[in-house]
């Protein structure tokens, strides 16, 4: 039986003293000062706690049923989503004209990281309903507003997002589902979607789908796809609820994990819907909400890995196996713990590393987002388009990786499903393959975004990094042990940059070919960017004589491994890029 | 659905071109020419992808069930085992005094790479079988060989190895199994083992327990320990069956994986045991066939990721979706298939280069204990023993990443049971913990095996690689791809054994700290010997105008790959080694 704890004094320091988030210059951020968002972030964590963490099994055993074409979640899923409604956890950074909040992008993310990590299948039927909320409030009509928004805030009615169908994955431009103009200007829509997360289920009152559909005369590919509202019960026009539409679930996916949301395949056989922005433009509406349900994911997987890692840390201190080589540490008891063997520690401290380096980046780049929206700031919202496929891919990836190390430090019983470690693992792998799987962000990254806007962004983010070296490097221990490998890291991401730029007019294989490994690249020097702004803020508390000079002490200590020990990759990812695309490309397919 | 074809081109690729086995002076070796290891393989595969491979969804899907006492095998399993037993596959490399049919080690783990491939949790009952007929054989009176090895060569009797205990997992000493012993010389076994694979089924007639105990006057830890035999039914004096012994399954464990394998709690009451070679002697009978054991752990894991590459290889050659960067390559359809794309490739590469890496490394070891044992070659006793947990750490660790892999190439799919593919990544996972987690192995190689003899085994190992790559470097494009790259990797490891020696003495924890690095460096030199000595081999062929150029010229390819793209990762490793011991160790227990 896994727990979990919400890490709010580790939040706590990234939202203020590392992006001292109270003394921004945005709206309503003056109001975030400690205590508030320590109040908001314990009471977060008491329901992740309390509430969600006990469901999360639950809902891994029994998983979703279609009872008369009906969705049924696991025992206690619709009390835990009563509950998560009515504490206004749904609302939390939503529009207040809509009945949200109002608050801050970043703190609904912090919010979000506590209840993914406590049970992220029951979160995501939350996590879906905010990405659809998203794109209504982005793109509908103030009618549709109205109309959706205020319930879907409350998660009263949930929402999901309708992409992919059997043969259309990654590759829109194939879709089939169809779109035909009505005389009262709705459409029918007509076709089959798949892998639809949270398509039914018998929490709230109806369900908003969001349908990519061709409409006729929009041309081929991707060109010719628009957006479209779905309601599961068609609203009236007082906003009560009206007829069934006719859009149904025709079965629940048996899944490696996250049993306890319902992926749905969902038929639509002429339901009515509406177009949400503008015709042929479905593309374009989707993307604009990709950054945030891209740094979601991201934060799903470092979530996982967050409460896998917690468990395997108790684990550690708690069984005795073996003795220390360097003498006894528990001389009364049959053995010592695993914690005093070198290599649990080495796993223990990869993880730890790893996890706060990455809050401290997916923090960030939800605050880029909230000082884009609010301050209007193209070098936040550019900067953050750049980091959005390293948050997700990166963190993923590297979240899955720590969840299975968690894993490991339970030999045996960390195969056993009632120990719980392995839904961490099996949930944590759907975080590398939807909302793009990774070798797309990776091919978004390279492919787009490096060469966005002629190349500036990156640019800034380099400048970025010289400049924050710069400052820090003044303090010996900080320039030894933070400075100097965050440099020689940042020289092979620019050089795998430089890399690309050569080869890509000429051979575009090349750049693809070591795509991957510069979505990791890019990664570690982000993370140890991250750690180089903790270890100054660390420094920085601990020089005025801070309360709580463990905590602080542990940051440093925790960073410092991450310098010595993780950034090293970056050399290994420069090299297998450097090798360029011959070794990549030189089999004939059917060698394989 | 998910489908299996034996690599026999390939096997026998690394048994003639590579280890040349008909060449080698060794009893039997003689007969193995290309025509008969290419019929007996031919038949194995066939078993493996007709028979074997059907069951695989269907272990997973069933699992095992207690009924009375008694596990059920999943549909079809107990029809499969007959054909296997009547094969005479389960005889392969036994001892013909006991109706083996005497062919090397080699021979068989080649049979068993294609059985794992196919099905993993089937295989492990006659691969548990062989470990425990190999105990017997190694220690067993003439009595008892008489008694049990001919069943157990024929699987008629299946036998299991009990170890664990719910307090003891890599720490066998804290044991509490005691074996009591009685006035007719045999003992009373009474305790709870966990985690026994196969530790029971309908699949055979007896099943053979080796079960660690402590007998009285042994004294602590594991200086007490002996090793019995407890069959689940008596044997009489003729050899025929008689009373149920006082052993029951208390419990099936539900697992991640491998469900087709029943994993019993084995409840020991009283149960009649008799000692299997010398009082207080356990743990030696224990490890003379570990290295067996270990080696069959490191082929599991190599072999369930081979199953899923070639699955992963068919959907990228079938599965349409986006155009290749280059120009459309399938202009009639409506889209390129998924390889045309270079991060595909990376992805497969990754897989293909590992995969045939890793079968010329474990072939490699088989032969090496072939050789021990054949020619009682002192070398190679102790080169197989310092790369056992290479073999079994390495190739598990990388197999698992390479069954990731193959399932992200379907995206979405890969993630729903149906399609097989969650399957391999589960199953997978255990081979990285089982038979020793790879963390014991890492402490094995860095904490023993490198220290063994006086070090002689790691020099003579530099020495091979130096040798070969003085042999090699003639040929220029061997020189350019292969042998410097080698050259590099090499060097890395020594500097990384040269900073263990410098600190072993004065701090053990810097070696412990950098072992599990230090075990996947060994693994990607190990490796790059191997394609070393697999290019050559395929220059040789090509040289000497082979009709099957293509193979070779492919061969070449791929090694190319594993040395462009995965031997830079040893740099990493020695980096992460010679950052010591602090960053690793600088944390209280209670900062985790």
């Amino acid at each position: 039986m896994t727990t979990y704890a919400a890490p709010v004094r580790d939040m706590q320091f990234v939202l203020h003293d590392v992006l001292e988030i109270s003394k921004q210059d945005l709206p309503g951020h003056g109001d975030l000062d400690r205590a508030f968002t320590e109040a908001v972030l314990d009471a977060a964590g008491k329901l992740a706690a309390e509430v969600l963490a006990p469901l999360n099994p639950v809902g891994d055993r029994q998983g979703c049923r279609l009872e008369n074409g009906v969705v049924r979640t696991p025992d206690g899923f619709r009390a835990g989503f009563e509950q998560m409604r009515e504490g206004g956890w749904t609302a939390l950074d939503c529009d207040p004209e809509y009945g949200g909040q109002g608050m801050p992008y970043v703190i609904g993310l912090a919010a979000g990281e506590m209840f993914s990590a406590a049970n992220m299948a029951f979160t995501m039927y939350q996590g879906l309903t905010h990405g659809a909320y998203s794109a209504i409030h982005a793109h509908g009509s103030d009618d549709q507003k109205a109309t959706y928004l205020p319930k879907m805030v409350s998660c009263e009615w949930t929402g999901t997002m309708n992409l992919t169908e059997p043969h259309a994955g990654t590759d829109l431009g194939l879709l089939r589902t169809k779109a035909e103009p009505q005389e009262d200007g709705s459409y029918r829509i007509t076709g089959q979607k798949i892998f639809i997360s949270a398509g039914d289920h018998d929490m709230a009152e109806n369900v908003v789908h969001l349908v990519l559909a061709k409409a006729p005369g929009g041309g081929e590919g991707t060109r010719g796809i628009s957006l479209f509202i779905v309601p599961k019960f068609l609203v009236n026009a007082d906003g009560t609820l009206g007829e069934r539409n006719a859009v149904s679930v025709g079965n629940i996916e048996e899944k490696m994990g996250i049993h306890g949301n319902a992926t749905c395949v969902m038929n639509y056989d002429g339901a009515q819907g509406w177009l949400l922005g503008e015709l042929h433009k479905g593309m374009r509406a989707m993307f604009t909400m990709m950054n945030e349900a891209r740094i979601g994911v991201g934060l799903q997987g470092y979530s996982v890995a967050e409460a896998a890692y917690q468990n395997a840390a108790a684990y550690a201190r708690d069984r005795l196996q073996g003795r220390a080589v360097t003498g006894d540490e528990n001389p009364s008891g049959p053995a010592d713990p695993l914690i005093v063997h070198p290599d649990i520690r080495r796993n223990l401290m990869d993880q730890k590393s790893f996890l706060e380096g990455a809050r401290a980046l997916a923090f960030w780049g939800a605050h880029l987002i909230d000082r884009a929206k609010l301050a209007d700031d193209r070098q936040a919202h550019d900067l953050v388009s750049l980091l959005t496929p390293v948050i997700k891919g990166f963190l993923t990836d590297k979240g899955f990786d720590s969840a299975v190390q968690a894993q490991q430090v339970f030999g045996g019983h960390g195969y056993i499903e009632e120990q719980g470690m392995s839904q961490f693992v099996r949930d944590a792998r759907i975080t590398m393959i939807y909302e793009g799987a990774n070798g797309v962000q990776a091919l978004d990254l390279v492919g787009r975004k490096l060469a966005a806007e002629g190349g500036k962004p990156i640019m800034a983010f380099f400048e970025m990094v010289k400049s924050e070296i710069k400052v820090q490097e003044a303090d010996e221990l900080l320039q030894a042990r933070f400075c100097e490998p965050l440099k020689a890291a940042s020289k092979d991401l620019q050089s795998a940059a430089m890399f690309f730029m050569e080869q890509g007019m000429k051979n575009p294989n090349a750049a693809l070919a070591g795509s991957y490994d510069f979505m990791h690249l890019f990664g570690h020097v982000a993370l140890g960017l991250m750690w180089l702004r903790m270890a100054a803020a660390a420094r920085k508390a601990l020089g005025e004589g801070t309360q709580d000079a463990t905590f602080h002490e542990t940051k440093l200590a925790t960073g410092r491994y991450y310098m010595a020990r993780q950034l090293p990759a970056t050399a290994m990812h420069l090299a297998r890029i450097r090798s360029g695309a011959e070794p990549v490309m030189a089999l004939d397919a059917a060698r394989f």
